[in-house]
C-alpha cells in the first residue's frame, strides 16, 4: 500500500494559475507562492459582494476514537465527488499545525486518494501563516515584558498576565516556564508558558475577522492580563496592534491549493478546537462561497464540539448559512463507543455496534436541533461486514436519515459519488436558515447550561469557585455578552473522556472561564485542557528525511 | 524629507520574472513568492558549473559608531552605479532579522534611494527563511528535552545542554529562563535561554552549506551538549537532522529581489556578526557570481570583524576569490573615533578627524594584509566640510589608496558612479588570489593570537580559566581544527568598546571558547556577547501601522 506522501508526490498537479482560472480568478487576484500555492487577494471577496453565494456544507463527525474516522478525508473526497458530478466545488479546510507533524501524526491534509496537495508544503511552512501568527503573538508578549521592565506605567500585575508566548512545536518543556531570570538587565522574573501557535487567540482572531482593519481592532481588544487594581489591561494599551496587523497583512489572505483530482481547495486558518473554535477562517469560507456552487468545509472534533462552535460562533459571526451537514462515522469507531476493544475491531460485532450507535444518534439529534438536515457518511473499511452495514442503514432509515457509504481514501472522488448526490438533495430541500441554540446576550451561565443540556445531554453544570469568581468579573467588566467556546474533551459527549456512547445523568464541571476578547468569545474550560502537546517516545521527526533529489519520506 | 518606506513604496518595481529574465533565468528557475520576490532553484548554480565567475567585491567599513556609516546603502548604491555603467551586476546581501525591526531599527535594507525592495516584506517575513531556521532550531531543542523526558538513553547532562531555543524577536525576558516546570508530565526542569534566530548555529550552517545534503550533514554534526561522562552529544544522535533538513528545503534557496533602480539583488542568510560570521550565504554568492559580471556583497560590522571572517571563514569554505574591497567611512564617524562628541559632529573639526583617521588607516592595512586592494568610499553628509574631505583625500593619496565620494542615499546609483569606476579599476588590477591569515590546522591559540596581533593590533591574548579548559576539551575531542569566529565588540579594534581610533598595547581577554561544529568554526568570546537583544523604552513597533489600503507607516 502506498503512503500518503507517495500518492501525493505521484499526482499531476495543475499550475495554481490554472486552478485560479477555473474559478474565474485573474493573475492579479493571486499571489503565487511557488507553482502550486497562491494567496487570494481580499479584493476577490469585496468585488463579488453582490453575487449569490454557493451552498455551504459542513462535514462533522461522531465523537472521535483511536480508530480514526477520516473526517478530513471525507471532506476532500466529497468535494472531489461533487466536482465529478459537474458541480463547481471549492473545499474550505483548516491549515494544519506544524508541531504535531513531528509528533505522532506525520501530516494532516486528508489521506489516500482524497488529499490536498502539495501536502509536504501544507503540512510544513505552507505560506507562512502560522509563522506570522507566532510572530504577532510573541511581539505582544515581548511588548508586555518590555513595558514592565521599562517602568510599568500601566501597573500590570506580573502575577496576572494571561497572555502566553507561542511556538508551533510540540514541546512540553515550554508548558510551564519562568522567564526574566538573570538579573536586572533581563527584566522581572515571572511565571509564563508557551502555547502551540494554533491555540493562540491570534489564530482565533484571524479566523473570525472580516477584514484587516477588523483584525487590527480585534487584536487591540485582546485582554493581556490585569493590573494591580484588578482591572483588565488590553493589547491596545501597549500600542502594538498596528505592528501586529502589519505582521498579519499576508496571513489574512486565504490560500489556494488543489486536491489530487485538481478540485480547488482554500486552506486558511486552523484554530485549536478546544481552547478556540476549530474552524477555518470566515474570509476563506466567504471567498469560497463567491467562487463555487458548493463549498465543503469541516470543523474540529465531533459534532458536539466542532459543529456546535461552527454554528454558534463562526456562522453567527460570519453571517453564514449552511445548507446541509455530513456526519462522518465508521463502524470501527461506533463499536468502540459500544464497548468493543481496539484489538477486536476487525471482527463483526453487532452487539457492540448496537450499543455504540447511540453516539451517532445523539449527534444526529444535535444537528437537527439547529434546524439542519444531517446526512451520514459511513466511511468504509475493508473489515466492515455486510451485516454491520445493513444494521446501520436500517437504524438510520427508521429515523428518516440518509446514509451513504464512502470509499474516498481508496478511490478518491469516485468513492464519494453517492454521498455527493445525497448532499445535493439535502441542500436542495433546506428551507429557511439554521438557528443558533442560544442568544449571545443571555447571562453567561444560561448560555453554558443550554449547551450542556441541549448538545451534550447533561443534567447540569457545576462551577469551581475560581470559575464563579471569573464569571462575576467578566460580568462586572461587561465582557460577558459573547458566544461560549467550550473547551471539553473531544472523546465523550460529557466532560469525562471515558464515558463513550451516549452518556446520561452527568454534570459538567466548569473549572475556568476566560475571555478571548479579541476573538469575541468566552472560553469555558472543563477538565484539563492541553494547549501545548508533547512529542512521543519515538517522534515522527526521527523517520522524516529528504534526499538530494527532493524525495521526502516520513510524512504520512 | 521622505522616509525610506515612502521612497520604497513610490518606486516602480519590475515583476520579479523580468528581473530573472535579465539574468537569463527562466520560469522554471524561479519560484515566485508574490509578484516581487522569488526563490532561485539550486539547479541554476549546478547547471552553470563550468561558466566563468563574475568579479566579487566586498563592501566593509571602519569600526561602526553611533553616527552610522551606511555600509548597506553604499553596497546597494554601488551595485546600482555599476549597472548604470553597463556592467551586469548582482548585489548579494544578508537577510535582515525581523526582531530588531520592532526595536530601534525600523528596517535594514539600505536607505534613501539605495534600497532593496519590497522593503516591507524583506524586513518582515520575507520568504520565510528566518521562520524555517527558527523551526529547525526549536525542533532540535524539543527533541533534546523529549529525549531526556523519555528515559535519556544517551545520558545527556541537563546541566550541560548548550543548544538553546530561538525566536526572531527582541525579547530580553527570554535570555535566561527555566523550562520543564510544572511536574512530571512536563519533563525535567533545567536552565535554558533563547537566542534571536540570526544567532542560531542553524543560520551559520545555512550560510556555509554548499547543498541541501551538506546542510543536513552539518546539522547532524551540531554539538548539542555533553553527556554525564563529559563527551559531546551530537544532533545526529537524536536522529532529527533529516526532519530539520526537510524544514530547510526551501530556506536553502537564495531569494531574488531588486533595488529601487531594478538592479537584481540576491538576499539570503543573515548570521549574527558576533556569535557567527556575519555574511550572506555561500550558495547565494556563488549563484550571483554565475549570473553577473560583478557581484557586490557586504559583511557585518567593521573590517576587523566582518572582512576578517568573510575572508578567513566564508571565502575559505566557499572557495571564493574576491577581487577588491570597499571600505566605507564617514567624516562624522571618523571624528567620533578621534574623540569628538556626537553633538558636535556637524561642525568642521580637522583635529578630531586627524586623530580618528587612524581607524581607517588600520582597516586599510588589514585589507592589504589579505593581499587585497581597498578602495575607500567616503559616504558624504551635508555637514561635511571641504577642508575635511580634502584632508582625507590627501591622507589616502599619501598611501596610494583610491577614494571616492558617494552620495548614494540622496542620488541612488548616480551618487556612486565614481566609486564604481574605481572599483572596476581595482578589480582589473588584482592579480592572483587573496591569502588567508592563518592555517586551519594550526593550534587553536595560535590562530586566535594571529587574529589579535595582525588584525586588531593587540599585544597578546589572555585566557579565562574556563576558556583554557574548553580549549583543552576541544583539542581532546578533535574539534579544534577549524577557523576561528571571533565574538568581539564591533565598536573598537580591541575588546573594549570604549577604545576608539586605533588602540595599541592592549591584550584581548578570551572568556569562552565554543565549537559550532555544524557551522565548522570555533567561536571565541571576548567580553559580554548579547545573543538576544531587548526592546527600547519606546519600541519602533508602537509607531508601526497599516491601513485598509495597505499603506504602511513606521518602517524606516
Amino acid at each position: 500500500m502506498k503512503s500518503d506522501i507517495q500518492i501525493a508526490q505521484e499526482c499531476r498537479m495543475l499550475p495554481i494559475r490554472d486552478i485560479g482560472s477555473s474559478l474565474g480568478l485573474s493573475e492579479d487576484d493571486l499571489e503565487y507562492y511557488g507553482k502550486y500555492k497562491a494567496k487570494i487577494s481580499l479584493d476577490v471577496l469585496s468585488e463579488r459582494e453582490g453575487r449569490e453565494d454557493g451552498k455551504l456544507i459542513l462535514v462533522t463527525a461522531i465523537n472521535p476514537t483511536p480508530a480514526g474516522e477520516g473526517k478530513s478525508t471525507v471532506t476532500v473526497g466529497l468535494g472531489q465527488a461533487l466536482n465529478r458530478l459537474g458541480k463547481k466545488t471549492v473545499i474550505a479546510l483548516r491549515e494544519p499545525s506544524m508541531g504535531p507533524v513531528f509528533g505522532v501524526k506525520g501530516g494532516a491534509a486528508g489521506g489516500g486518494y482524497s488529499q490536498v496537495v502539495p501536502m509536504e508544503d501544507i503540512n510544513l511552512h505552507f505560506t507562512g501563516d502560522m509563522h506570522a501568527i507566532t510572530s504577532a503573538n510573541n511581539l505582544l508578549a515581548a511588548a508586555i515584558d518590555n513595558h514592565v521592565h521599562q517602568g510599568n506605567a500601566l501597573g500590570i500585575d506580573i502575577r496576572k498576565i494571561t497572555w502566553k508566548r507561542a511556538m508551533d512545536m510540540n514541546d512540553r518543556a515550554l508548558r510551564d516556564v519562568v522567564v526574566g531570570l538573570g538579573g536586572k538587565p533581563n527584566g522581572y522574573p515571572r511565571e509564563d508558558g508557551f502555547m502551540i501557535t494554533v491555540a493562540s487567540e491570534i489564530m482565533a482572531i484571524l479566523c473570525l475577522s472580516t477584514s484587516l482593519m477588523d483584525l487590527k481592532d480585534r487584536m487591540g481588544r485582546i485582554v493581556i492580563g490585569y493590573d494591580l487594581k484588578g482591572d483588565p489591561v488590553y493589547c491596545r494599551d501597549l500600542k502594538v496592534e498596528g505592528a501586529m496587523a502589519l505582521l498579519m497583512k499576508d496571513a489574512i489572505k486565504p490560500n489556494l491549493v488543489q486536491t489530487l483530482e485538481n478540485t480547488p481547495a482554500i486552506i486558511h486558518g486552523g484554530p485549536f478546537a478546544n481552547i478556540a473554535h476549530g474552524c477555518n477562517s470566515i474570509l476563506a469560507t466567504r471567498t469560497a462561497l463567491k467562487l463555487g456552487e458548493y463549498v465543503i468545509t469541516e470543523a474540529g472534533f465531533g459534532a458536539d464540539l466542532g459543529a456546535e462552535k461552527f454554528l454558534d460562533i463562526k456562522c453567527r459571526f460570519g453571517g453564514l448559512k449552511p445548507k446541509a451537514v455530513v456526519i462522518v462515522a465508521t463502524i470501527r469507531a461506533l463499536k468502540l463507543h459500544g464497548g468493543a476493544k481496539k484489538a477486536d475491531l476487525s471482527h463483526a460485532d453487532l452487539d457492540s455496534l448496537a450499543k455504540g450507535i447511540v453516539n451517532l444518534e445523539k449527534q444526529i439529534e444535535n444537528i437537527q436541533g439547529f434546524r439542519l438536515t444531517p446526512v451520514v457518511a459511513l466511511n468504509r473499511f475493508a473489515t466492515d461486514s455486510e451485516e454491520e452495514i445493513a444494521f446501520i442503514k436500517e437504524f438510520l432509515a427508521g429515523k428518516g436519515i440518509e446514509m451513504a457509504l464512502t470509499e474516498v481514501w481508496e478511490k478518491g472522488g469516485e468513492g464519494g459519488l453517492d454521498l455527493a448526490r445525497k448532499v445535493i438533495e439535502a441542500a436542495d430541500r433546506m428551507e429557511g436558515d439554521y438557528e443558533v441554540i442560544y442568544d449571545t446576550d443571555s447571562p453567561l451561565k444560561e448560555k453554558i447550561e443550554t449547551i450542556v443540556r441541549k448538545i451534550y445531554g447533561g443534567n447540569g453544570v457545576a462551577y469551581a469557585a475560581a470559575a464563579e469568581k471569573q464569571i462575576q468579573d467578566l460580568e462586572k467588566f461587561g465582557l460577558d455578552r459573547k458566544p461560549i467556546c467550550m473547551a471539553k474533551t473531544q472523546y465523550s459527549l460529557s466532560d469525562n473522556p471515558k464515558l463513550l456512547g451516549r452518556p446520561e445523568g452527568f454534570e459538567v464541571k466548569v473549572n475556568e472561564v476566560r475571555v478571548s476578547n479579541g476573538a469575541g468569545f468566552i472560553v469555558c474550560l472543563t477538565g484539563d485542557i492541553m494547549t501545548m502537546p508533547g512529542l512521543p517516545k519515538v517522534p515522527a521527526a526521527e523517520v522524516m528525511d529528504i534526499d538530494e533529489s527532493g524525495n521526502i519520506v516520513g510524512l504520512f
